[in-house]
């Protein structure tokens, strides 16, 4: 049997099949435009965390390049705003860590090329997917850049948006004091919007991520429209202030003195993300299978940090299967899809059912987010979750079930927790 | 949380559940209108095979009534006419077992009720539904009697069929020499029919149930419509002269004096099944679920004995599901689903398949079936794999994977069998 993979898309998605592939001696070629060396003067593509289920792949790969203790953080801190500000904190069970792309990209493609896989550096647009598709046993796409997106049809079942739920300031920076055990601090300014604070290692070591997700038409929204370098002084104001009246959390923390970008202007990212999930797979003309995969095929607004987590655990359901089965073809993709699907799909339905809820702050919403912050335990056993999105799910898909997860009998939850990895 | 569980139909799907269920300390009603003293007088409803997967659960539920030494058999041999006729045989990982449902079924609701639970006997139709969902936290249906199937909407794409494959001719017989080591014996007779012969426990011991599956317009059909009851010495000669022109290797053990039904003409059923898979749940007026499980969900035709299996893996995972979760909703529809989904539409695709296969022949199933032939070690992973349709779709899926599957490595099978339990 021929097992020759062709990945377009040198993402985390991509990289950490194309490694899965060369670890177990199957032939695999990613194509992009970018060399490792292009990433240095590149700007700051997104701040994506790895939660432990991710970093113990990570392991498995041979790319657990940074360890968790000096570079890993521990738990979330939250807080929610408002007349009657709540402040709680949930650990993991075992520490996420987030570095940035512009260092984890380069050193993964260059371990990838280590272990005999092949990096063909061009463009690529959906206009070469037949060409190619004549030279591959089985095409994975994980770049939405090309053109692709045209290939795999948007799955209207679920995705419920049409445009942004959210406006985004995304930045990498120095000045804000690592709380003595490192954690995310993920705050709330009802109705304005959302902060997550991330310990991120850059290109100087440790520094601060910062994910404003601003509500349209809100307070905060000008932060996502204000260019860096139009004024420097101004923007590095303009946020203080922001820090200061909607997430006090971290202002709290923050020198404005040492308060800057990290590395240059290229740590600042806005934009915004339209929620979208697409079909899985489509077959070319000439038979060969062309599977969608990472962000191509679900696309989340960070808000939960989920994107990174279920593109790694896709791709590794997919290398697998990629090792266990012969022919490629739709029975290969119904298995694939079967595996990951549900950790996909909740990881969106989830993010969206978030986005929702803070911003309109249900009467259910309110209890779960007070009850954590009355109960270590609970909040423990959320924040954990962040790393299985379908447990996420369970919780949130239907109002009755917030009340019945908050009652539920725990006696049992050691055993489960050691049976879940 | 509530957790009252109203099972209608008392088959195998519903009995299992319901046992799954009182084992759990949960509330479990089972509605049916056939007392267990009923089936002592019943006509045979069909000659149902349990392989080990469905013993297995047999035995964590303490109905594992009856030792497989004495009524259960090992493997399959396999007869396939024509001009060059082959012969050969595989083993099975443990036994397979056949108990008349006639024996079966009124065992199970009497070890229903010492566990607690409760049968109502009365008839239930689709008009009872509402009043029903009223009392219950959740109901399963299982029963295509009381016009239910109108609920559960035909799923067009995996019921490729609109009418019976086969005209059946079903019946418990004395008469037949048990081979040395019991076994199914498994023939073919090409374009006419094929005919299971099963060693079967009815009510005087261990007996033969033969399956005829005759093709429709064959020269076997006359089989479904001629009536044991208008003529039995007629009918008799009729089916040892069909034994003797097509199924050589079942006729070969047949002592034509003794030949006859096992125990009375209630022992002989005659019918057609058409294939047909539904929507898996629906939401009634009142929020309540009711879910489609066993035959309603999906109706099988016989030839490979896989629809008691399917129903029994359904239930204990719905059982598993109900006990797991507090709430249910879409989501634990979804949860289910996706548990028992590939396994169930496994046992329907290759049950289709092989229904085709056998009346077209296609090369690539010719050289599948010399090929097991020709190896044991082939013959006895197909053999076994009745146990796991879901392993037997990989084969079949795509003309390719047959080829691969007969060519593929199997220096782990001894790795992969263990964890596959």
């Amino acid at each position: 049997v021929s097992k020759r993979i062709g990945i377009i898309g040198a993402g985390t998605a991509g990289l950490q099949l194309g490694l899965y592939l060369r670890q177990h001696k199957i032939e695999a070629t990613i194509f992009t435009d970018r060399t490792p060396e292009d990433y240095t003067s590149a700007r700051l593509p997104n701040t994506v965390a790895h939660h432990a289920v991710t970093i113990q792949r990570e392991r498995a790969l041979g790319i657990d390049h940074w360890n968790t203790e000096d570079h890993g953080y521990f738990g979330h801190h939250y807080y929610l705003g408002g007349p009657d500000p709540l402040r709680f904190y949930g650990d993991y069970h075992a520490p996420s860590r987030a570095v940035d792309y512009r260092i984890y990209h380069p050193q993964l493609m260059n371990d990838f090329t280590a272990q005999g896989g092949v990096i063909d550096y061009r463009p690529i647009s959906e206009a070469d997917i037949d060409t190619l598709s004549a030279q591959f046993d089985l095409l994975v796409v994980c770049t939405g850049k090309g053109g692709f997106g045209k290939l795999f049809a948007r799955d209207a079942a679920h995705s419920p948006h049409e445009k942004p739920q959210r406006q985004l300031c995304v930045g990498v920076f120095k000045g804000i004091d690592q709380l003595p055990t490192r954690a995310v601090v993920w705050g709330a300014s009802p109705t304005q919007g959302e902060l997550i604070e991330i310990p991120y290692l850059t290109f100087g070591g440790m520094a601060t991520a910062l994910v404003f997700e601003n509500h349209i038409g809100g307070d905060l929204e000008v932060l996502t429209h204000t260019k860096y370098g139009d004024d420097p002084a101004a923007f590095r104001k303009l946020m203080l202030d922001k820090l200061a009246t909607h997430y006090p959390m971290t202002y709290e923390r923050t020198d404005p003195r040492e308060f800057d970008v990290a590395n240059s202007p290229l740590d600042i990212l806005q934009g915004a993300v339209t929620p979208t999930v697409r079909e899985t797979s489509v077959a070319l003309d000439n038979g060969t299978i062309a599977l969608a995969l990472g962000d191509l095929h679900a696309t989340v607004d960070p808000v939960l940090g989920q994107g990174g987590n279920m593109a790694s655990h896709a791709a590794w359901v997919l290398g697998e299967e990629i090792v266990a089965q012969d022919v490629f073809d739709h029975r290969f993709v119904e298995v694939v899809d079967a595996r990951r699907r549900d950790r996909v799909l909740a990881a969106t339905r989830w993010t969206n059912f978030m986005l929702g809820a803070l911003d309109t702050l249900p009467a259910e919403f309110q209890g779960f987010i007070g009850a954590l912050a009355q109960d270590r335990k609970l909040a423990d056993e959320f924040t954990d979750n962040f790393n299985f999105p379908e447990k996420q799910w369970d919780v949130f898909a239907h109002p009755a079930r917030i009340g019945a997860w908050l009652t539920r009998d725990r006696s049992q939850n050691d055993l489960v927790g050691a049976a879940a990895g």
